[in-house]
């Protein structure tokens, strides 16, 4: 089970971070990190550098895609030699996943037209200039290709992508490893239950698509 | 705000970048990731390499001490450099916390003694021979530390210290910005949830302390 999560500069980190910490225990896995040139590449905070252990070239298949999201997916958006791999690769994937605006790239490589799909709560009319309909859930699941919400919804992605590739005992056990009983303090975890205050306090406005 | 997350060969990614995703967007905040010798520091499963940008000598107080866990943990509790580099660290700090085996490292350091803790579910034993009393509970405050369960159960601590440190309000627009709205697909999250049978599939048993 070849898993590849390709990076690029300004992504987020837990976009990333919390799928593979899923989908690396699922029997035989292997997760590759890729992205345009092997090393170091710096999330949207510039604090964490996080290697990239291959090249895209190097890369023909994958059983696994996942695209994480963050500031870079603006730019990713019309990079064609990105946008080029990901098609490439998603020609053969058994299941082509985003998280959080890592939808903007699937998006912008013609693979969501027509599709329900999710994304960050902020990007969702960014998302639909794109061809995808937006879809307000945590797991949008079109076919093969599998959507997550905001940042942390990636685990729960990658949960329900464990269930369907190795069966639900299997990802529950995933799931007690990482002890995943989440309790945040507070319920303020999407825009409707946190409100126009707290979401004006994000600094994260909705997007306008003529941007 | 510095804060500073100590990373060593055979940590978890999670238990690093759950806290470090909450905690950098506190106002004024910098995280740094720190090791022995700057360079990438390859996790547990090796497939993710982080790069610490500085050596642990270059950091002589931080606000913020977060120790993430790992297999790793079993090598840093008998560490001298990385515990005397901790009790260090922690006399000075505001907050010193864990997340899952962390706690086994800020036991080692002596920083547990005659305190409730909390870690991961499957070495509740080997945290108290460090004189620590194993609470199960998510997030446990003793005074300035702050201990969590297993791997995911960083963001839960990180969402309670960033409430602590800049307010509910602040704590919130973080979880929305996260869009951290939990809905796992199981209810597999604690041992008791997730019952013998998966506990069992997770290859993780019970740590014998005389082990």
């Amino acid at each position: 089970m070849d898993i590849v999560i390709p990076i690029f500069p300004y992504f987020t980190a837990l976009d990333a971070i919390g799928p593979y910490e899923v989908l690396r225990s699922l029997p035989g896995a292997t997760v590759t990190f890729a992205a345009a040139t092997p090393g170091i590449v710096r999330t949207d905070s510039r604090m964490v550098g996080l290697q990239a252990d291959a090249s895209f070239a190097e890369i023909e298949a994958a059983d696994i895609l996942v695209v994480p999201g963050g500031w870079g997916t603006r730019a990713a958006m019309s990079d064609e030699p990105l946008l080029d791999w990901v098609r490439r690769i998603h020609a053969t994937t058994q299941w082509t996943t985003s998280v959080c605006t890592g939808s903007l790239v699937l998006g912008a490589a013609g693979l969501l037209r027509g599709l329900k799909a999710t994304t960050h709560w902020a990007i969702t009319d960014l998302l639909e200039t794109t061809g995808a309909t937006y879809t307000a859930e945590r797991v949008v699941r079109q076919g093969k290709i599998i959507t997550g919400a905001g940042v942390s919804a990636g685990i729960d992605m990658a949960l329900t992508l464990a269930a369907e590739i190795a069966g639900e005992d299997q990802a529950k056990a995933i799931q007690l490893a990482i002890e995943y009983d989440p309790q945040p303090p507070f319920d303020a975890g999407s825009p409707a239950k946190a409100g126009p205050r707290i979401q004006a306090l994000t600094g994260m406005l909705k997007t306008d698509p003529t941007d």
